[in-house]
């Protein structure tokens, strides 16, 4: 025990050379079929495994990391997911990591994937993505002292000062301020927000943005700035329908900022004034379409997270108790700025959006 | 050897309780430190763990399947490998299946990947994707006996009577050859083709659906036919400049059909005449902005590449030869029809495609 049988060991007890045992796992073809059995059941006998396996047992590391894949709700907003999936991916393999792939249907099945996996000695650790406030899955992971690390803060108090946990995100609130103070560098004061209903983590951090930068200038009274807001769930169609309901109630705009592309796809085709709208996430229809957009840099997402998590699975093999607080950060998304003009509302008709004939 | 270390010897080793152990590895908070120091050493000297791996190494199966991520060429096109990534894992986890990721910068780079992740019994087999014709992974694969299907035929004569391996692939000439009928049915005759340049397995397959339904109906010329055809590059700035090289030189069309989306949109942005335009692989864009376009059944294509390849595996640990060829499936694309209407090229300026301002 503590040690595994090698390759000399199959030969011997199966009365071969070392290279037949070679042979029988990478070429079988060329090797006699009694002496394949007989190999064979050295093999099966012995709990022979090629390094790798052994290695895993011993050092008690997988060299692998667990995700979620989120389901495919739509397919504009949810692409920032896939970004940030290749992205880790590609730096995961950079430093001889690899991704495995689960899929959950709740925070509970999630919960019991992470035991599965963990228990099984398949992964060394998580990177979890779309937190939220009181999260039972980092709850869990933390009384297990299982290495993560979350894309997507605690959204607690303490996110910044003594988080539960390491995590990365993307400051929504400075992508939203920046997006505004653009529009009204570009001398737009009446700038409406297409958001989604509270409480939302992201959605309300990235609201805050707008609503901070529109205080600061001062253009707008705060009676006035309610007026500027609609909160709908996410959507083409929702960010169409959001559009015409500040043209009919807004008393005029200059400009339109939303919390995703969807939205803000559906404010562009509900335009026909040719307001300048700014979505979030620049997913490739605003990229496709010439639609200004709020970035989220996934690749340096990906490096810190695997950074962080690095320094969890030291954590964790090392020292039980570390006194410093969880370390994290924050990336500052960028601004995409695209020369569009809207598309005019009678081009595109919104009920194409939904009515799908197959044949 | 054969055997691996229990939570009993792991017990009797440190001198503590069946349970102690296991709160040890499950809530190692309620533990006291000089307990938990001795049982963690314990562990270690021992080389234990959990159940899964020790299976793992008896059973030689991983229960996991390998795929490459695919790199991020660009979000539009590269969608309907994300969608198939996303189906192929739920159905994956249905099937007690887990799913690895890697990527790979060339086919040999992917051969290596291969190997290592054989040779450390990480995987039980692979799903490929984006086959060639004398594809060099599809053939060290078959050397060396691993489980493998591929997303893809192996585009040889002999695909549909004696394949190479296992496949599964969408029926790209069927899905061309229902969308130019649609065309046709609705009153079309100069219907244009925009395609990728030869020899493309898939774009040629797609290509002839087009050419095939158009020489059935006899409206046009097999000459008159080669002035309908352009062929370019993907992607959205060739699809409006393909478009306008049809407007120039095809004397006059009816409808266009596209071997991508990207190809699609960008024709629909330089389309002033507002021709029905026919996309492929229905992608988020195509839903979004109401374009028709043939869409692939990952969900069809992931349930018939799983069933392939547990055959493999059953194949693979049973008779060492089956004389019977290995099975294939062909998938039918839907084609979606959408009501729209072409977006004019003064609204959104295909210069807002490249030119981006970040800050």
């Amino acid at each position: 025990m503590g040690e595994f049988p090698t390759v000399t060991d199959v030969a011997r007890v199966a009365g071969v050379s070392r290279q037949t045992v070679s042979n029988v796992m990478n070429t079988p073809g060329i090797v006699k079929a009694d002496t394949r059995a007989r190999v064979e059941a050295a093999i099966s006998a012995l709990g022979y495994r090629p390094h790798a396996s052994a290695r895993r047992l011993r050092t008690r590391r997988s060299s692998t990391i667990g995700i979620r894949l989120d389901p495919m709700i739509d397919g504009i907003s949810g692409s920032v997911l896939d970004r940030f999936l290749h992205a880790l991916t590609e730096q995961a393999d950079a430093r001889g990591l690899r991704v495995l792939l689960f899929t959950a249907t709740s925070p509970e099945d999630e919960i019991s994937q992470f035991r599965r996996l963990n228990d099984g000695a398949d992964v060394d650790g998580f990177v979890l993505t779309s937190t939220t406030a009181d999260d039972p899955r980092t709850e869990w992971l933390l009384e297990q002292g299982i290495a993560f690390v979350t894309f997507g803060r605690p959204w607690r108090s303490d996110d910044f000062t003594a988080p539960r946990h390491p995590w990365v995100d993307v400051d929504g609130y400075s992508g939203l301020h920046a997006a505004t103070r653009a529009q009204q560098d570009a001398g737009a004061t009446r700038i409406a927000y297409i958001g989604w209903p509270s409480p939302s983590g992201t959605g309300d951090d990235r609201r805050r943005g707008w609503h901070d930068a529109m205080l600061e200038r001062g253009d707008v009274s705060a009676e006035d700035l309610a007026c500027l807001e609609v909160v709908t769930a996410d959507g083409v169609d929702q960010g169409a329908a959001a559009m015409q309901q500040l043209a009919r109630t807004a008393g005029g705009i200059d400009a339109v900022l939303c919390a995703s592309d969807a939205l803000a796809l559906g404010a562009m085709i509900a335009n026909p004034a040719r307001v300048p709208v700014t979505g979030y996430d620049n997913t490739p229809i605003a990229a496709a379409i010439g639609l200004s957009s709020v970035d989220q840099p996934v690749d340096e997402v990906a490096a810190a997270a695997l950074e962080l998590l690095a320094g969890e699975f030291e954590g964790k093999s090392g020292a039980p108790s570390d006194p410093a607080p969880p370390p994290f950060r924050m990336v500052t998304p960028r601004l995409i700025t695209r020369q569009f003009a809207a598309i005019p509302r009678d081009s595109v008709p919104v009920n194409a959006l939904v009515s799908e004939v197959s044949r």
